[in-house]
């Protein structure tokens, strides 16, 4: 699915499945390299709503270094459950803010994951396994 | 850049400005749903030798919960520095791994960006400003 502005292509879904796992979002954003400010004017507003739901773990928002790149910036949300982070996505609150027409300028590329793999380099590294 | 499998565009390079600053690599993958022993087995090869690189920080493996994502796997992974991110890309161990035949199944979409917002629900929020 290419990067959209429609409303319904930019709110990513996770499946029913499993309610209680750990999901992640990561999130894709065509920013024009002269309009930071109002990016990121509008994804703190979105954020501030998110960090508010139950089940938000962590988010970090990235700006890519090589002005090229498709996508300038990329969050990645961790959330508690993926009942937790469909009912973030499931109100008018987050409707009104993702209907929002300024977000028009900023296609989004959504997509719904698991870790399945996590290493750290000052940890154990035995979780080098799948874990699914 | 679309994903592609020629060796040169799935090295993500970084800008050679600010050497001492972190960075952190976002790499997408398209893997069909029946291949993914194949892809880990691959993948996993390479992290090893990532993962025993000066500098290296942490990695997390995410496959898509739904099997229709562009990319169905994405590895994020942060380094201490950008000299250190650009000496492990340099090396002729890495161009062997890189090369290997068995890639061209995977195409790949690697960008290097900084993190700019950090926001975790359990810690101190008022990092929720361009770290720029």
């Amino acid at each position: 699915m290419p990067a959209t502005t429609d409303p319904d292509g930019r709110t990513a879904t996770a499946p029913q499945d499993d309610p209680d796992a750990p999901v992640t979002l990561i999130n894709s954003f065509v920013v024009p390299a002269d309009r930071d400010d109002a990016f990121y004017a509008l994804w703190t507003q979105a954020s501030l709503y998110f960090r508010a739901r139950p089940g938000f773990v962590s988010l970090r928002l990235h700006r890519a270094l090589t002005p090229d790149a498709d996508y300038r910036y990329v969050n990645v949300a961790n959330w508690s459950t993926r009942h937790d982070f469909n009912a973030a996505h499931a109100t008018d609150e987050f409707r009104a803010i993702v209907t929002a027409d300024e977000w028009k300028e900023f296609p989004a590329s959504p997509a719904v994951y698991q870790v399945v793999i996590a290493v750290d380099a000052d940890a154990d590294t035995d979780a080098m396994q799948p874990a699914s």
